[in-house]
């Protein structure tokens, strides 16, 4: 296996299993997901909506045709940095059989190509603080630490 | 004059000055923005972007008739956290002859209004780590500081 030989390409709705099992299969994510088949009608929607909307990318890497891997980009357009557009990044995770094998940074780099191409002037994202090899990581990429994550949880 | 009097709506193109305005005035935002008239054309692209996407609000606020501030929502489709919407908060600029009244408070409990009527699980944000005021703000409203910002410019 090589990360020479990578695929990536827009998530499918059959894909839908594998990335939520992704999502779920992490210390943060195991008590948020469910891979209870047939997957929550939620999960369902949102890729629907996802898929229905040109500005959100939801993109699996395939190595050897089997799914190592997922992210999210959302283009937001904005007024902020004289209109300029950026891109965010979400839902990186990658299965853990093919972990620490440079895949992340393919993924990553793939986004800012991406983005590049879409004239974003910005990539960003956040990262749990609880993550910190998360962290390093991206700075090794490029990425600056300079701001606050926030987050405030509402009741649904 | 009094927050209890405020009128929040949709910003139209003829806000556009105003707003960009306020981006301008402030220490982060004057080398970023530029308030010569007629206004750089990436500022119009980027306000059709915005009104002709159902997932981007951008939202004035007004004072008896005079506009005191501004805000983006972005409101964001995921799989993560069983396929939940977010909000995303961008750009909240008040005019300085309208600061420390409690408008921003007004502001943000209206974005977080804005984001339970569309079904959001999570309200979220980021702030420079140089405005220390502006994080303890968004803690006093009930946002954790959980999360490491992260942002990569591109070159243009």
């Amino acid at each position: 296996m090589s990360v020479d030989k990578t695929n990536i390409r827009d998530a499918i709705k059959d894909d839908l299993i594998t990335i939520v099992s992704m999502l779920a299969d992490d210390p943060l994510g195991q008590s948020r997901e469910s891979t209870v088949e047939p997957l929550d009608q939620n999960y369902l929607d949102a890729f629907a909506a996802i898929d229905a909307d040109a500005n959100q990318l939801l993109a699996v890497v395939e190595i050897d045709n089997v799914i190592a891997g997922c992210l999210q980009i959302s283009f937001i357009p904005g007024l902020s940095r004289s209109g300029m557009w950026r891109a965010q990044i979400e839902s990186v995770r990658i299965d853990k059989e093919f972990r620490d094998k440079g895949l992340g940074q393919v993924m990553i780099e793939w986004a800012i190509v991406e983005a590049e191409k879409r004239g974003c002037g910005l990539v960003q994202l956040t990262s749990d603080i609880q993550r910190p090899q998360a962290i390093r990581f991206y700075e090794k990429l490029g990425f600056v630490n300079s701001h606050a994550g926030m987050k405030l949880e509402l009741d649904k």
